[in-house]
């Protein structure tokens, strides 16, 4: 977490699990997201010397798109109340447009209500508000591995909150499982260890789609966990921040809110935000739909630390509400860029006769690099990240992820095919042992040139 | 803090100090900073049967100015780095401006860095992220009392953090003390009282121009207070949210970063926001300057809590820069008008009777209704609060800022003439006693159709 030389400056002492230890600063895994990621994004753009990040998980595919729309005349409204203090769980008018956007594109048997709305500055913020009021410090979430790892740090750094991992492994074990496949035995399981070892633990966090597996949960299994939740009378936080990026039509994603009846709905909190469905983690908006009137209180009551500004909040009911251009215009296009880029890369990956998960949601691939690693270590695996990154390709390692298994790595693909070709070049240098980095005869300030150039 | 009927939610168990544990959704004090205060507003607006809000520090003066210059055509810059992840700490394009704008409006001696310039959400994420950065939970803070009471909370809805006050009183010891002279005797006494009762003690809070004495610290003084930092250890954290709203050129008003020479820059930490200065506590901007790294660096870990979109960034940037405007257009329209407000109701007190203070900085007065309490005590204090409130008019009590002596009332003026003439008008009537509720004959529902009207 905190970069923190001096041991003046405090450092959450019950923050557990190593992601949450580690160097901000530092450049591997998950913490790259909008981190490090950035710093090598800024100094070292689109250059053949420069580096190519498949490792944060942003989809650059239509800027293009949301440049225009959000440049619009109708965006730029500038009003009196939007420029004074406002309700902490967001304008009216926004609850009212996420409320319809939600009971529209996640399918909801009955139209979802304004008053069980907070908006706030996106989805980490939500993370850490929700564990905050949640929990008490030094109590748990259940979380099935691997999952995205910086949620460690989100309930961690201000709620001291730690997480309990239900460990997932490749192997398949049954005719109607898959890899990874999260199980209730295996809940319940991860739910005994954890009590056994004195950890209280007080909700469960589940992502769907979920990253970095790029998989959905059926609303079966969906049902499944959350009777299990509710049978240990456990909060369940629904992370749902990719649910429009799902660009394969057969992919039969279900939205939790879109089940005909929640077990337990005073205990279920579902996210949604605007970084990856529409493409721009820069502009910061997420949202909590919760009936629990409560945790929604004391969640807004948190919200003075991490509100959006009125004409934000403005320009983000213009855009939901918008309901023609993104069925016709958006959607569509960025389904289609998605899978385009998603099926180069894969096609890529099989051709370099490398297996892989990705069932057509998210914007990543997670990669089964195991037969590269010798040993089968964490150690080898990050030695294979970084020959990756002296090749200049970053890409997200699987311990970042908590994966129990060494060798995966998660590979985005959202981006434009130039970078992705380049990408996907470096990488196979890197396996088949030709990396520039072992056999490029130059020094290696005979890069800099051409960093020089950006 | 939370409201939180179900003891199933987490209020943090060390937030010490009355205002903390206030319910937010009641309508008393300080508190009311864009949360009773808004509902009232959103309920109850201009109408005669509304109530007119004198308790919220909004400058409600210049949207006609900020509304114009926030809808020109060179703020609607969307580009993809803007909607893309960005240096936590913010885009170094808006760093540069705000470490420009504060050397210029703070008279620095020198050009102030970006790198020492960490911009986030606002003021309240400011504190709740540096109290957390440089204390351990449990630790305190100094700070002056009467102080802006909402500081209780944001150090401590998160961080845990509690305040440890610097009691000051309105009475004149000497030829060259002011009414709440904050001097190094008291703050020396407050800190050993601090330690006696087992509090450590790591930091000191300083709000100049003060809230709600609308007073400044001379050089002198800021000097003193910082020596007096120095000599413990101790952080200092100098909130200077009203700086550019000094609307009295004979209040010699100084940043401490005007100063020479800081005794402790490692250890000085100075706040200032778009919120107050700009009349635009809805748009969420704040900004840290520290020349400590290591602090900056820490606070920027939690900033992805504290973010603000990449559209705004680029708008503050180029509002920032636009001096002209800023120095021709709009920070001489906002003084006369903050002054012609400040008149007016401070000579409403002068013909009324009521003393007061007010120096001419800030959006308010501190008025001293001791005389109307029999007894002098805090329940009465609230009463009289309440009589405001029943006559629809909002004001702050001294107790939610801590104040030691009942019967202080702070009254905001920056509001437009006829909400301050009905405002004022009222304040009279439940001072004569003769406020409505008393003496209304109409039962209360009598006054439902107006409340309606809205």
């Amino acid at each position: 977490m905190f970069t923190l030389p001096q041991k003046d400056f405090r450092a959450p002492t019950t923050c557990l699990g190593p992601t949450c230890m580690q160097d901000l600063g530092s450049s591997h895994g998950e913490d790259l997201e909008g981190e490090c990621s950035r710093k090598l994004d800024q100094k070292l753009p689109e250059l053949r010397g420069g580096i190519i990040n498949l490792g944060t998980s942003e989809n650059k595919l239509c800027f293009d798109l949301l440049s225009w729309r959000l440049s619009q005349r109708d965006m730029q409204r500038v009003e009196p109340s939007l420029l004074q203090y406002a309700d902490w769980r967001g304008h009216l008018f926004l609850r009212e447009e996420v409320a319809k956007f939600l009971s529209f594109y996640c399918k909801s048997p009955v139209p979802l209500r304004p008053e069980n709305v907070v908006v706030l500055n996106g989805g980490a913020s939500l993370f850490s508000a929700l564990a905050t009021v949640l929990c008490e410090a030094g109590e748990a979430f259940l979380i099935p591995t691997p999952y995205y790892g910086a949620i460690t740090q989100h309930v961690c750094l201000y709620g001291n909150i730690r997480l309990a991992y239900v460990y997932l492994d490749s192997e398949v074990t049954g005719l109607d499982t898959r890899p990874f496949q999260l199980t209730v035995e295996k809940l319940e399981m991860a739910l005994r260890e954890a009590h056994s070892e004195g950890v209280k633990v007080k909700g469960l966090i589940l992502i769907s789609p979920q990253n970095p597996l790029g998989d959905v949960y059926s609303p079966e299994e969906l049902q499944e966990y959350l009777v299990f939740a509710k049978r240990h009378r456990l909060h369940v936080i629904v992370d749902e921040v990719y649910m429009l990026s799902v660009f394969e039509k057969s992919v039969g994603y279900r939205s939790v809110l879109s089940l005909e009846r929640l077990p337990d709905p005073q205990r279920t909190h579902v996210m949604w935000a605007t970084s990856k469905d529409f493409g721009m983690s820069g502009l910061r908006f997420g949202t909590l739909y919760t009936e629990n009137q409560d945790v929604a209180t004391a969640v807004a009551s948190l919200c003075r630390y991490h509100g959006l500004s009125g004409l934000v909040q403005y320009q983000m009911a213009q855009l939901l509400r918008d309901r023609d251009w993104i069925n016709q215009v958006y959607l569509p296009e960025n389904h289609a860029r998605l899978k385009a880029a998603h099926t180069y890369v894969s096609e890529e990956l099989r051709a370099l006769g490398i297996p892989f998960l990705s069932r057509g949601a998210g914007f990543f691939i997670w990669v089964d690099l195991r037969k590269y690693l010798p040993k089968g270590t964490f150690e080898e695996e990050m030695l294979l990240w970084r020959r990756f990154l002296d090749n200049k390709v970053l890409l997200s390692f699987g311990k970042a992820f908590e994966c129990k298994e060494p060798g995966w790595f998660r590979f985005v693909f959202s981006d434009q095919v130039h970078r992705l070709c380049l990408g996907m070049q470096r990488v196979q240098q890197v396996l088949a042992g030709k990396s520039q980095v072992a056999e490029d005869p130059r020094p290696s300030q005979s890069q800099e040139p051409s960093d020089q150039r950006r």
